[in-house]
């Protein structure tokens, strides 16, 4: 069956913003532990974090971690994830879970044309039931998933800390990113904002946070809206 | 002044367990995300982790972080600590804060012989007037602690995920870590235990956790009331 | 074309156990840098790196490195060596390189059934097909992809520190690891065995290097033929 | 004694711009691994590397790593050091060895003060002999060592790879960086120049390799003297 991203936050530090502006106010000041858990009001915290955002001094964004649950991703899209290596992981094994059901992911590019669309479909049904094959024939998941497509749909869980998503939000939410993990990061951003808006206001592509371009101007028309863009 | 260590756990995921063992479960079933949402029953969380960690499959444990505030300890061994690479850190900045008037750790070796004792305090109030002097001579606080002693009591706020822990219990309780790192560790997991039982019943040195022993037998007693114990 | 995997050592660090040796005894001793690099005989280094793996303190083995070129994997083996995170990766990309004459590695689960093979070997066919047709079609390479399977080939170019490798090992050499990983494990044990013996003498699963299973007795055979085994 | 920075590069990945070169080529081409054994030429590496850098593809710089044996830097110098995660260190420990006749780093802030210079030294004295009377009176290295000031000198075997130290140099090489740890950055830089100059051109302050700077404009003269430089 076609399926669709979903993203959940499914847990985060409490009060995220306050516990990293607490450990900044820890770097500069004598501040005591028992005093660090006497909160800073929260446009204190906000003021501080901008400081130090600024300043490139990120480190201190590494004591919030943020869990997401994520579905209706690729393999292909997996794949790419899991390189971020300062990040966790637990992913659904195709080793364990028999996939004989397995669900897909369409890319616009072939949904949109209907000739196409009915080619890739049936390749899935075929792939389907190839597995279903090798499976009924006694061999094992871990072989059978040779015929699985990257478009086979994964689950994961995965933990990173603010100053990593910033990172990962830089390289994935770049036009030049493949579609599909730029949409999971957007949706992993969204859910960011609602509850660490001071630090994730600083998220996105290099062109939008630092002004600078790797990618080569002409390849994407993005840095001509950005205000006062000087690119390289 | 002579100050003393506090470990207080300033944050950490909530749930810890029924977050770890929601990403354990979907390491091998097809749950959905929004069914891991749902929680399991806390036994069903505790059998889950059980088995998980016997079977060392402890990479579903870094979905769960602990952020402590840890003040009273000296540079010696926060530079001990921060070897820790799997961990982010918020050091007190000795670049930053003046340390005209510094708290110092005492040695129990030193501190239970009173002319020792003497001579050490008689040293650190050297260490204070001479970084005094140097600090009124308009030398910065960069430079000037250079005359700072490892006794210097620094304060840190940490952060480690459960997996990290676990290996930073082993390496700093065993009763061959200096004694000061080894009474943060135990403190550490204290605090640990409180919130995270079942997952911290398996913190320990690994005669412990694994009945071996890699610092030579002779060297600890402990060894010997293990019940069963099989050491190398 | 199915395709067979091929593991090269492409670069390590030079004299690898000489270099680690030199960074244990500079933990230990009062030597300066100019007399590490006069270097210590062969049998001394020996001596040493024994001494420290056996204590467990195998940070000293981080200074060696070790690159290798691994091509004739498939897609479902690389997914799970890029899991290891203390590594460096540069695989091949199918956004960048067309794959429509794709190579693939056949399980020998189904090689070894003519009729699984033949089904397979159809199989293989029909996805290199649907490929081209997207290709054709103006599909780009990272949508087209979707519809190759895992058995598609993949290259990549590795380095691991001795101490990673030794972790990689222990996780991958295990029988209940998948046969392809656990292959490609073994090939490239082979080659630090070439360049490193004494530090890879220590490798293998935890239950001949430590006498641990965390596997379960009953699911290998293995545990038995170690002499003196007390697996737990 | 007063020491000084010694910085000795022990050993790299040889040749290790053409391992980088080869390992960018496996991403973006076909090519085979024994296809990669046979090198580039020195232009074509040079030309490879200088797109991929430019394109912040740096990961592919992770396959060359480099090790240096340092000495003659304080123990403040180390604790900053390591503090950078991605990376190996082999310290000479405080605990085994003892350190009596310790040398030291004298600040030049303190140093081109005879009258300062005088006090320090003596404090440094001072230290010395109440190391030695704990010593004597039975105290263990690791407890003695509470009274050794940050300005003792420490020697440290360090690996970083290519990637690592392109940051490193980025933070450290800062005109607000510590002196000690900025002469010691720029030494090491000197050194990678030596034997991979096409990567490390690229090396050096955010506002030199970025013409971006999070410091504050007006914290220092550098920013004036950058051609064309536009800074934040």
């Amino acid at each position: 069956m076609e399926t669709r991203l979903n993203v959940v936050l499914l847990a985060h530090t409490p009060d995220p913003e306050l516990s990293c502006a607490a450990a900044a106010r820890q770097c500069y000041s004598a501040v005591g532990v028992d005093d660090l858990k006497k909160k800073m009001s929260e446009q204190q915290a906000k003021d501080l974090l901008d400081q130090v955002i600024k300043s490139g001094h990120t480190s201190t964004l590494e004591h919030a971690s943020f869990t997401f649950g994520i579905e209706g991703i690729s393999r292909a899209c997996s794949h790419q994830l899991v390189r971020h290596r300062i990040a966790s992981y637990s992913q659904q094994s195709q080793r364990y879970v028999n996939a004989k059901d397995f669900n897909y992911i369409l890319p616009p590019s072939v949904s949109s044309n209907p000739e196409l669309k009915k080619k890739f479909e049936d390749f899935v049904q075929t792939a389907a039931g190839v597995y279903s094959e090798l499976s009924n024939a006694g061999v094992s998941n871990e072989d059978a998933r040779f015929v699985l497509p990257n478009a086979c749909e994964t689950k994961v869980v995965v933990t990173m800390n603010a100053r990593a998503l910033l990172n990962f939000f830089k390289e994935r939410t770049c036009v030049r990113a493949q579609w599909e993990i730029r949409a999971m990061a957007n949706r992993m951003l969204e859910e960011c904002m609602r509850v660490a808006p001071t630090i994730f206001k600083y998220a996105g592509p290099s062109c939008v946070t630092d002004k600078v371009c790797r990618q080569g101007k002409r390849s994407c028309g993005k840095w001509k809206s950005i205000e006062g863009a000087r690119l390289e």
